[in-house]
């Protein structure tokens, strides 16, 4: 085992193979969030975060999550989500539910109106995934895809918060 | 041919095993930046645009690039990265250098500082890159991960812009 700290070991730089699964990992992921983003904002006028939003209410339980507990899903602050969940509200998108009897914290719920903004939304969401990402690729590409999104994120859930 | 307008067409939602796929990469991605971001800034107080910025212009000529070349490269309205320059300037990292002459708008340039920072970052942020990424996947896997950002990118960069 080798026990040298961390800090006094030289570097060890990518090479060319993992340089460029790297950065074509990094430019598409640039690309691909800007194509996706403004195919979103041209259709329904929805940003991705609001789209995110919309998506785990309609699929959660009686249309509602706790603000904490979604929160947590989309690895964002409280009160980011807040201020975001406030702008969403003036839209008539989604309202609160204040619970002061248990403590935990309001719900955020899906109105009408957020639901069928949704569902105007999903079908050329979907054709947009499909277009510039999905359909690019082989059965065989998708499924070491998922294979190794699985194995990144197994660690990366592992990390301390 | 199946010359059906797209809208009337049902929508071709996902199937098991490309949803495995997009929300994996999705999931990753939200969580592998979070995760990169926090090293940077505690390492060196530095963002993931920072660390962009100072790397491109360590790579370029002079180590110096055009504002709205550069992004463009990053993807970048000029007046956000404006801003952006602003601050890293104000913090000692580049300069700007006007060029009135040629009409072509300024030079963003890489400073002394900028550089001790970035070979400061360098080694921990690579070191990261691996801990969460490159050194949890097969030879294999790097490979086809390379392959299929390639074709995204292909893909993605005959769009309109």
């Amino acid at each position: 085992m080798d026990d040298t700290p961390t800090t006094t070991r030289p570097p060890r730089w990518l090479n060319d193979h993992e340089m460029r699964a790297w950065l074509g990992y990094r430019r598409m992921r640039a690309l691909l969030d800007l194509q996706l983003a403004r195919r979103l904002a041209a259709d329904q006028g929805l940003s991705e975060p609001d789209y995110d939003v919309l998506t785990s209410l309609s699929d959660a339980e009686d249309h509602r999550i706790r603000l904490s507990e979604l929160a947590d899903r989309m690895l964002w602050s409280k009160s980011r989500l807040s201020h975001h969940v406030t702008r969403m509200q003036q839209r008539g998108l989604v309202t609160r539910q204040e619970c002061a009897s248990d403590g935990r914290g309001a719900f955020i719920v899906l109105t009408n109106h957020g639901m069928a903004t949704l569902h105007a939304a999903a079908p050329d969401h979907v054709a947009a995934v499909r277009e510039h990402f999905i359909d690019l690729l082989t059965e065989d590409q998708l499924r070491i895809l998922g294979d190794l999104t699985d194995t990144v994120l197994a660690h990366l859930r592992e990390q301390p918060a």
